[in-house]
């Protein structure tokens, strides 16, 4: 193992039982209980090791500054709200939260491997001549408050900070009252001294198992949405309905799933039905209403309109051959992220890596409409992602700190 | 409208409001809840008007006997479990209790109706020469205590006293509390006293409306069953999981809903999927586990065999395709029930009725092992059952009445 491997596992085995679920070997990091204020701690911790102080924007993110400290801001006299002085710096990290019984690398890594690749340029003996950042973003799941990357929508503007401090937790605690205090809400100045985002994430698919290659550079995140397929049909006894007279719901929803797949496999779309309401759900009663959600995501928005499109014609089709009836209804919709083409390219040569879409949401989604951002993924050989089997060897690891450490020096040190 | 659709439905109108939900329109006529009570408080006050005294079998059973009045038994001392003294006594009646916002006909039919035929026989100058007697089961849904005919299954000893006084309610109450006492259990002399059962129920299909008859006589009920297949994936990312990667248990689960559509209808059979149980159940997720509870029912044992082995090959073929993993669990059966051949031929001969198999349940599927046994089927213009939408006309619950009255006349008359 090579000298890398073996300091990413010492730091990786620090924060590895943090938040564990015995039982499934699944992590419980919601933002801001106490798992991930632990993590939060140790990640000051880390920086501070590292002389490298630690700002917040009063949104909950952190930021541990390599090169220009902050200095004060528009928030000066809260050291945890004041404003860097430094311009041009280049932000990395990613977040420290977890999905329910989630993986150890989705977010983690990130960060991590923000703070290994300071310790690789140091190493090396190169001064940035920008600031280097590294950032913990908060609630980057959604997991505990509903609405995903939550601390960069903040920072960005692109949620409004009287709503956010509502949202409330499965127990009806509000993020206020989570973060101890309102959040301050979008930060332009802040956001200004930032001249680029990269962050690094575990694969959440096997793309880079099957091109062999450790490190991948992002091109861009899937439009994707969801869609509620509800059919009633007509509740009745399943002893003595004849088949030739039952307005059964669940066949037209059996079919939809069934065209969903091929429909999305035709245009190298993904599509999926992952979640089912019945009514009344009995062994020994034909539905009356049978609920599937759509989770359909593609390359191109004009793919993705087709592809929802084409289900809902197969699934009316068959809802008028079972007596069913159909109601489509869109419930959330997020248009297609281009990362900055210029800047992927860029590092995709310096990096020998190849460039693939993803088609999950990340803070650098978000940040991405703000300034320039790339993304970069690290090998998964399950491929499988919220889930305890998600995982990436110490020697893939290792390969993603260095890769992060030449875009670093790229950005930040010439 | 004829005299006796009148006097049927003004019978009727008295118990249409009890127990009656306001908002589905259906009934709540739970065994021995405060509906029920009033049911069986309004059935004793109409034998006390025909000059019938009712008997119990301290299982909660009520019989009303027209002819021999009950004169002591094995239970003497009781006036509701004292024994009736005639023997080759004719049966009939049905049950009050309903499923959850039920239909009115299912069980009621059956008590009103055999009320109604006493009222013929008598007005015609018929007198019996063996008793005539009216039964109220109790529990025959099983949707209190989850043992469907209870009531029977205690008389003819198919349940255990003591595992049926331990059964409980979704509050935690049990059935002997419900009762007032520990049920009796099985009463051979009091079932040996009987020479034959009808029970006349609305019809739960739609044969009747395609063969333009008001009546049918039932000559089985189909051996039927419920097999639980679980099919075992890998949660996963819906996003990012390429199509070719996942282990979709979804999959499998909507192929096996269309098999098993497709099985039942080559064979003449009934197959239905009502029930999904799906972990985790989230939007963007692949699930893990997909569970669907299969209820099959078939003509013939051989048949229903056939049938649900057709759809464990195709699901088990299709989990291979899948990768997915296929466990079926029969959760329970219930044999062939055929009705006595020789007295469905003759009381089909003596009504001009078709005769009709069903795939229902009922309190003469159970006594059908102990004592001649036959059923009357009367038409149901939607075919639905265990819904608001069941329904019968008065002209054709007129023609019931006709009809039991005349096959009482036949079996205990001459």
């Amino acid at each position: 193992m090579s000298g890398l491997a073996v300091r990413f596992r010492e730091l990786w085995d620090e924060i590895a039982p943090i938040g564990r679920d015995a039982h499934s070997g699944g992590y419980l990091r919601y933002a801001l209980t106490a798992p991930e204020l632990r993590l939060r701690e140790w990640f000051r911790a880390q920086a501070d090791l590292r002389g490298m102080p630690v700002s917040g924007d009063g949104n909950g993110n952190l930021f541990a500054w390599w090169g220009e400290p902050p200095t004060g801001g528009p928030n000066t006299g809260d050291p945890d709200t004041g404003g860097p002085a430094g311009a041009g710096a280049v932000l990395t990290g990613s977040h420290f939260d977890s999905v329910p019984h989630g993986g150890a690398y989705d977010g983690p890594l990130g960060i991590v491997s923000a703070l290994l690749a300071v310790d690789e340029l140091r190493a090396a003996g190169v001064t940035p001549v920008r600031p280097v950042v590294v950032a913990a973003f908060v609630e980057e799941e959604g997991a505990r408050f509903g609405v995903p990357c939550l601390g960069s929508r903040l920072l960005t503007g692109e949620i409004d900070a009287d709503r956010a401090a509502g949202l409330r937790d499965a127990a009806g605690v509000s993020f206020a009252e989570a973060l101890g205090h309102r959040p301050a809400g979008a930060d332009p100045a802040l956001l200004g001294r930032f001249a680029a985002f990269v962050e690094l994430h575990v694969e959440q698919g096997r793309a880079l198992v099957d091109a062999d290659a450790p490190v991948a550079v992002a091109s861009a995140i899937w439009p994707h949405g969801r869609w509620r397929f509800e059919l009633r049909g007509e509740g009745n006894h399943a002893g003595t309905t004849r088949m030739a007279d039952r307005r059964d719901p669940m066949l037209t929803f059996a079919f939809t799933v069934l065209a969903a797949n091929k429909e999305a496999r035709l245009r190298d779309a993904h599509a999926t039905v992952g979640r089912v309401a019945v009514e009344p759900n009995a062994t020994n009663a034909i539905p009356s209403t049978v609920t599937g959600w759509l989770d359909a995501r593609a390359a191109a928005p004009e793919t993705l309109d087709g592809l929802v499109e084409a289900v809902r014609a197969k699934a009316a089709e068959r809802a008028r051959r079972d007596g069913t009836e159909l109601t489509v209804t869109r419930e959330s919709a997020t248009p297609l992220v281009t990362f900055d083409g210029g800047l992927a390219d860029r590092l995709a040569g310096l990096l020998a890596a190849p460039v693939l879409p993803t088609g999950a949401g990340h803070d650098a989604g978000v940040l991405a409409a703000h300034l320039p951002t790339a993304m970069l993924f690290v090998r998964n050989p399950t491929g499988v992602s919220h889930s305890p089997a998600e995982s990436a060897t110490d020697a893939d690891c290792a390969a993603g700190v260095v890769a992060l450490a030449r875009v670093l020096e790229e950005l930040a040190c010439h």
